[in-house]
């Protein structure tokens, strides 16, 4: 099998309230209330015209923070078994890419506030896609191993782990 | 702004009956009855585990037959005016990461079948993530300039605007 190699350039990134992924909220449902700004690079800002029409957006990032061992087989933070690493949100994969799905609050220039940020102050960025539940949510979903409730994901914090 | 530099390798391809993006459909949502085969790199097959147990997966591929001219201001399929590159899903992206979510059929050693995928035969796959409505899904969401209706994009199909 072919494995080519890609190559990306930050187009930005990410600040939040957040110094270390401890105590981090893991996803954004448990992060509600954080607020923090995409930053794009001011050459790129013409890119974000329209943004502001959509309720919510996709940001694609690189995690910056973890060490770059990857077990294909890792305990997730709602669960104290191990799990295929594709079956899990873990942050040490093969190709290290983030995806969160966020509010925005407003867009300005070349910055989007948003809400409900989960990632590490810093964290480089490497694309905005506009959310659009037509293409993004399917009728109905299962999560088998991921069966933990809504309150124990907002509840639950980021541990070293992944570090 | 620091601007750093990822390098990652494609994790596997994805096999669809699409062997050119016309014709394509341009989201999930207009590809419900195409079935293809996401094939992870043998030695990736153990991170594949519990993934039988979600109905549904994010995948992360690279757009691999655009070219790679960015415009900050595009057409998008379902407009007939342009919009902000990052209010839009389009393949050309200064990162030309795209993202589809797509139902899983069964998952089998290396391999996993999909239905619902809407990209060009031989894609690289860069990561596959569980989809989780708890994590992936907003109360609500709105789409700006995107208001084609859902019968809309399932009958649209892509051209060559973004070859």
């Amino acid at each position: 099998m072919t494995e080519p190699r890609f190559q990306y350039d930050a187009i930005g990134s990410i600040r939040t309230p957040f110094e270390s992924p401890e105590e981090m909220p893991i996803q954004p449902i448990g992060a509600d209330d954080a607020v923090g700004t995409v930053e794009v690079d001011p050459s790129y800002a013409e890119g974000l015209e329209d943004l502001d029409g959509f309720t919510h957006c996709i940001l694609l990032y690189h995690f910056h923070v973890t060490d770059d061992t990857v077990s294909l087989q890792v305990e997730p933070f709602l669960d104290d078994t191990n799990r295929g690493l594709f079956a899990t949100r873990a942050p040490q994969r093969p190709n290290p890419i983030g995806l969160s799905v966020v509010e925005i609050n407003s867009v300005t220039d070349h910055e989007v506030t948003v809400e409900g940020i989960d990632v590490v102050d810093g964290t480089p960025l490497l694309d905005i896609k506009p959310f659009v539940p037509q293409f993004d949510v399917p009728d109905a979903a299962e999560t088998g191993w991921l069966d933990a409730s809504k309150s124990t994901i907002q509840s639950k914090r980021a541990d070293d782990r992944f570090l």
